[in-house]
């Protein structure tokens, strides 16, 4: 008998952010953070895992190619997971002695720097833990794959406590909110034309941590009000606070980038064009009513409610022209009660394709298990969808 | 009889940086900060005071334009000046109820972002104290007109003091060392080739001073350990820990900007390529040979030893490639032992026309009085080289 656990998770977008870890090995960071994990209808890694006595070594596809398993982080999440399941006794010795095959792809690109390694092992680790029965806490799991993907593992909005036990059993995501409880709130990604090749986070934040003096007083201090605030926020839909929070800890870490020796910066002229524009017409607004965050990279998230959709959107497209008839990807878009034109707007826009696309989300669910597929390995383990390259 | 005095200053380069006030009026500063007054022979203001009963207004020209008095730095620099003689009483009462002509140039581009704010107050201060026979302290008064225009009034390394008096008294300049103290210091301004229109340095340090929690810190923490390393590298002639502390402080400053709310930023992409580059090439020399700074502009001033100095400018010429034939202006520039070629170095190059030219000079002395001459006022006290626009 061949069981296929398949599972779904989605990205998740820090709107108070992790940067820098107090363990490299353990991946424990140096303060909370908080997030918004996004619709698994909209962007999702899709991952199904076996254990068969027929697989003579662990196998990983990762969107239809098969890659190596001689990766720590992919090997840590798995020994771990089996450490446990031995523990709980659930499962018996034998299946846990099988290898297992696992397959996993995304529905977005995963070079777009869109978080595509939180959603993945949140993804992994949930196939994984129901593969072996495993009941306790999955986001420490996640974890140790990589970072941020331990706030994947619940939906709505949720805070990864940096804890302080060494063998970091307290570094764990809790959820805040769920999805439901602010139901108006919406999510544009603006995935930015850029080819450039930027500082990796993983060294960016060493690079912080061993030389950025303001790092140490935002861990210290910043951080925690934020994280207080942001939770104030986000449990009382204030939506104003909720924004310039947001919009702080994305321009201080950015910040800390700078600060640090050398200094490395993830923001090009169209990340700091999306930065001027926002700020201008919640200006014009005279209410705050789309923030922007930025990850490791130049692309933007903004957040904002539904009802101001149709009229950012216009916005976006007016000062970012595309020429792409699938443009605006994502959720059905509401549709504008009048016509927006933004002649009178104080910014230009710029030329062409300075943006490739927009994603329309919202704030979404956690990890789903699907019973029914579709799967990824067919009911004899063999993986479908591969790619001969 | 009518006295012309005439002056000359220089611009000052901020190794560790001004940003923020703590009293807008009179123009008190955050923290303390250290700059290198440049040669007077490449960049300099040069300004022409005389007092005369015939003058019916005090008028001001600049750069051969007749310019408004209405100014109120401009003002509270005169009457400052004119009440110090006054208690003084070494020059008669008849004398200071004269009016005052003022005459000022630039010998380099005003708009360039090239502090000539702080060369002009330098000089029209130096010129008034001599008209007005004063011998204490200018620097307060140079700071009354424009803030970092108090560390020109002295050649070499200077200290500007924030001091702690509510009036000022003790926010002042002082030399740190004499230009001759460490002759080999040489300086190389990049003139980026930038339209854009930035954020003005009196709002954004407002701006900070409002919102920006890590300014707190660097002001109250980083800076004042900043000061004394920075004061016995200098002492020292120790070139790596100058270097290093330069660049450091420059990237805290602009990193504060991007903390603020509104965020605003002064470095484009020619700004990034040019701290990518010299960090790549002291890299690759397996040791600090040239230092950036940036002030509220896109412009660099780089710090080099004068050995250094054929390399490193075939490099930026290699980097930012121009076809313009004045394109090194200033001093002359020491030949290479060998040809520099750079086709292996790990940076490609911009296309032409990214910088719009380089200003070779080196540390300089403080402000001259310049008793033959040549004067920007005729013997009657008239503007010479006046626009008709």
């Amino acid at each position: 008998m061949s069981v296929i656990v398949t599972a779904t998770a989605s990205v998740n977008i820090a709107v108070i952010k992790y940067w820098g870890k107090r363990d490299e090995e353990l991946i424990l960071p140096l303060n909370d953070s908080i997030s918004a994990t996004l619709d698994t209808n909209v962007m999702c890694a899709r991952t199904s895992v076996c254990a068969r006595p027929d697989i003579e070594e662990n196998e990983m596809y990762l969107n239809g190619i098969k890659t190596s398993f001689d990766n720590k982080r992919l090997q840590t999440c798995l020994n771990k997971i089996k450490a446990i399941a031995t523990l709980q006794k659930v499962v018996d010795k034998e299946f846990l002695s099988w290898n297992v095959r696992i397959c996993s792809e995304n529905n977005f690109p995963t070079a777009a720097g869109l978080a595509s390694s939180a959603a993945g092992y949140a993804c992994l680790v949930t196939a994984l833990a129901k593969l072996y029965k495993i009941e306790s806490d999955i986001s420490q799991l996640a974890r140790l794959g990589s970072g941020s993907a331990c706030r994947s593992v619940f939906g709505g909005f949720v805070r990864w406590h940096a804890g302080g036990k060494c063998d970091g059993s307290d570094s764990t995501a809790s959820q805040i909110v769920q999805s439901t409880h602010w139901p108006e709130m919406r999510v544009l990604v603006l995935v930015v034309a850029d080819k450039k090749k930027h500082t990796s986070s993983s060294i960016g934040m060493k690079r912080s941590v061993e030389s950025s003096e303001l790092l140490k007083y935002r861990v210290e201090h910043c951080v925690p009000r934020r994280v207080d605030e942001m939770i104030n926020a986000i449990k009382g839909k204030d939506f104003q606070r909720f924004a310039e929070l947001t919009m702080k800890d994305s321009n201080q870490f950015h910040a800390v980038c700078l600060d640090s020796y050398p200094p490395f910066h993830y923001l090009t002229n169209v990340s700091y064009k999306i930065i001027d524009v926002i700020h201008k017409y919640n200006e014009i607004c005279k209410e705050t009513r789309v923030a922007y965050t930025f990850d490791a990279g130049p692309n933007a998230c903004l957040f904002l409610l539904e009802k101001d959709v149709p009229e950012v959107l216009s916005l976006i497209k007016y000062i970012f022209p595309s020429p792409n008839t699938d443009y605006v990807r994502g959720l059905d878009v509401p549709k504008a009660e009048e016509e927006n034109t933004f002649e009178t707007f104080p910014i230009q826009p710029m030329e062409e394709n300075k943006l490739q696309y927009l994603i329309y989300t919202k704030v979404g669910d956690g990890p789903e298990i699907h019973y029914d597929g579709p799967h990824l390995l067919n009911e004899l383990g063999q993986p479908l969808n591969v790619s001969k390259t």
